[in-house]
């Protein structure tokens, strides 16, 4: 029988059981004691090492539940038979990994994702977060229904209806974290074998995340009215994904007419969708909001999606859909096992923002200051000389520039870093080989107004004197779009 | 030219330029004014209605962006061209919709899926919560990394390391909301050509999910020490989906030899994998926790899935994903576009209870609180006559018995919903065909120590002196989990 040399530490940090089973085990893993191997009895190991026989008992325990040994009645604690273990023993290597943060090399940044934080109602929020973290509000804390709290979704399409003429029932409407997870959702009630219909130059993230999720994408050009109608017929697609109310990122707004069509064009098939994306219609400077694509929907077309990421905080990651009722059904039968993405606190404190009227107080006071910011910049942009067009305007939060010369987009984007200015190309979005004209995408949001108006006559002075020359020479890597120009002492 | 018919109302709810606008949107959408139709300028149209000619400029724009009307240079405004407009003009069919709520007709439940959440640590959450969102924490509002916060994920691998042996740097850890979502983000990188292996019984609710999901799957069936390595082997899988630590819900702890001979079947072959699931190791009431399959993968060939749903909350819907460097590169590919499911306030609020310490306290309370129920739940079932067997003990929230006679599981259950019980069949896991012993399993983690006092002598009153022949009278709908047995003034 074997013999246990092992000297315990009663002082120690591990109790006395652990440390006879980490020795034991050890032994074991090394083949010091083989396999087949009879152990001693518990009351024969509680005298050889001086412990109390339920510490004996609990060290063998554990090393019956994880497998070393097992217990064979009336005979006793014998080793198990195992193949050659591998080793766990080495510490890990927990080398350290450092967080990779990216340093924002510029003064002023043109974002087009940006919102403005500044006015976040943090105050509001906090007090929600009270009243829903309550030990009487336990059955928030259970799983909820997949397709996200009725209560919300109730709040959600009274919304729709008033804002946005959307036609939803609570139980068309399904939450979930984000657009990209509802467009994987939807991805497994639709079925991959379809071809989808893009606009070019369009919102690349969701092209990208199509094609991810299998699907075979295409690009459709657009006029001044939007998709191409005739374009989409040949392109042999069947589901269209527009964003009629205002586009991204050339800002078009869909007329009637065109509207029309596209619903037509669905209308002729079996089978065939429009995608909505209405992200961020909210904010329109000029007039009545455009009511959705999906209100003029007959024919139970058009798959209407919708966030909270412009309107409260892309943090927040809660999104929607609006299904018709070809893929409600489908819904039922392939996605109701997914269970909800969004926390049930957060649908909670969302439905208290809307029913008590948080939300709209909040959206107007941001569309208030999102105009002043837009009237800010389009005032300075007016001053500049050589500019060629100015568009995209009046909505949204951001604005596209052409310049009369003939500098391209890096040269452009380079002349802005030299002045620690960041903007964007419009080539990031499009999604196809086409020539487009240079424009320059400049959004708002996330600057405050003095800082727009800073950056702005930065631009005009970077952009009205610079040459081209100038920018090729302080273009390091024209394609990294993280190349760090030095702006310092400038 | 169109003569305009309308008297404004000064007084009303709607802005003179929105009834104007109105107006002539019905009309054109009417026919009343045809396609090509010129429209009086506006300031004819203001002195024709004594309005400003601002206000009638604004009517004109909005049906412009609408698209209703164009504008055409020193010529006017012209009605557009469109086909024939579909009605959006009735008011929206919003039927009352009613939430649908299942009403529970049962006095006790013993449902394998619930948490103690008397116990939830509401007050610390509401400190964590009104910590983080401050307005000095703006970063939170912005997106995050696609993986989840860096420090969040640092304080999982510190905890998975320190209580599961899981190896796992910060960089091999995604973050997700919900373990349904991470099989479907797994799903891109492993694409869904495999077939996964399932133990039957076993968790069906990631089973139907995987099916969903598109892939193959199949059983494989368990013997005591867990998923049968030689089925698995003739099953033709590439995948095996396991919870080696315990084995839901047959409560099985995978002994290391059967650990070894799993490993080795992945390793044998490019492209195999092992899905660990330890959804609640953390709750074992004898002895040390069991640690990960993952820990003792030297071979990069585990995929390890943990949650937060039973340790803090289903509610959460915070899981993770530990990669290995195989999979963690398909990531980068195709993973890293789909943004982090869960919002940066709620993944601050959870590294901070981490990191401070109340999760381990936490764990321990729990630990202790489920260790008495389940101590409690065990007492009452030894006391129970013509009981065969009691297993799955020890660890997780949940017990299963198989009774000495011949009730089938639908007979005890009916048996049970006559005194208010609800208690809940083996068959609901199996995933094959195969014959299994009749066997009910009880949770006990949301159910207070007098509950389950009371509950669990109910049962044995009633299991105990009742009859199949009394079962099968009451016993309505067999077949329907959510069958209606009247319990009241029983």
């Amino acid at each position: 029988m074997y013999e246990i040399m092992l000297s315990l530490d009663g002082e120690g940090t591990k109790s006395l059981y652990e440390q006879i089973y980490e020795y034991l085990k050890d032994e074991i893993r090394r083949g010091k004691i083989p396999c087949g191997e009879k152990l001693p009895s518990t009351r024969m190991l509680a005298e050889q090492l001086d412990v109390s026989r339920s510490t004996a008992q609990m060290a063998y325990e554990q090393l019956l539940s994880e497998g070393y040994i097992e217990s064979v009645p009336y005979k006793g604690y014998f080793v198990c038979e195992m193949d050659e273990l591998y080793h766990l023993d080495s510490a890990p290597a927990m080398s350290e990994e450092n967080e990779i943060t990216e340093t924002n090399q510029y003064r002023y940044d043109f974002t087009p994702n940006g919102i403005d934080l500044e006015h976040f109602p943090y105050a509001t929020w906090r007090k929600l977060s009270r009243e829903v973290l309550q030990d009487d509000q336990k059955e928030l804390f259970h799983l909820g229904d997949p397709k996200g709290e009725y209560a919300l979704r109730k709040a959600i399409s009274i919304y729709l209806y008033q804002a946005r003429g959307v036609n939803a029932q609570p139980s068309q409407i399904i939450i979930g974290a984000g657009n990209d997870y509802l467009q994987m959702l939807l991805s497994r009630m639709l079925g991959t074998e379809h071809r989808i219909a893009m606009e070019t130059p369009g919102y690349r993230h969701a092209y990208d995340i199509f094609q991810r999720l299998g699907y075979e994408c295409c690009t459709v050009s657009m006029d001044r009215y939007g998709m191409d109608v005739d374009e989409l017929q040949e392109s042999g697609a069947d589901i269209a994904y527009v964003m009629p109310s205002h586009q991204y990122p050339m800002g078009i707004v869909m007329p009637v007419r065109r509207r029309q069509e596209l619903l037509q064009w669905a209308a002729r098939k079996e089978g065939r969708y429009i995608i909505e994306d209405d992200y961020d219609s909210e904010f329109r400077y000029v007039g009545k909001p455009i009511p959705s694509l999906q209100g003029s929907d007959v024919c139970q077309k058009v798959i209407y999606i919708g966030t909270f990421s412009k309107s409260i905080t892309p943090s927040l990651r809660i999104s929607y859909l609006v299904l018709p009722a070809g893929l409600l059904e489908r819904y039922e039968q392939v996605g109701r096992s997914f269970s909800c993405t969004v926390s049930r606190t957060d649908q909670k404190m969302l439905q208290l923002f809307m029913e008590r009227g948080y939300f709209e107080r909040h959206l107007n006071k941001m569309r208030a200051l999102y105009k002043n910011k837009h009237d800010t910049l389009l005032a300075e942009l007016r001053q500049m000389k050589g500019i060629k067009k100015i568009f995209g305007e009046r909505s949204g939060v951001h604005l596209l520039v052409q310049m009369a010369d003939q500098r391209t987009e890096q040269e452009l984007i380079a002349c802005a870093g030299q002045v620690g200015i960041r903007v964007y190309p419009l080539s990031e979005y499009c999604l196809d080989d086409r020539e487009y004209e240079t424009t320059i995408i400049l959004g708002y949001a996330a600057m405050k107004e003095e800082e727009i108006h800073t950056a702005a006559g930065l631009l005009i002075r970077s952009w009205g004197e610079g040459t081209a020359a100038d920018a090729e020479r302080t273009q390091l890597r024209p394609d990294d779009k993280q190349c760090c120009v030095d702006w310092s002492g400038q």
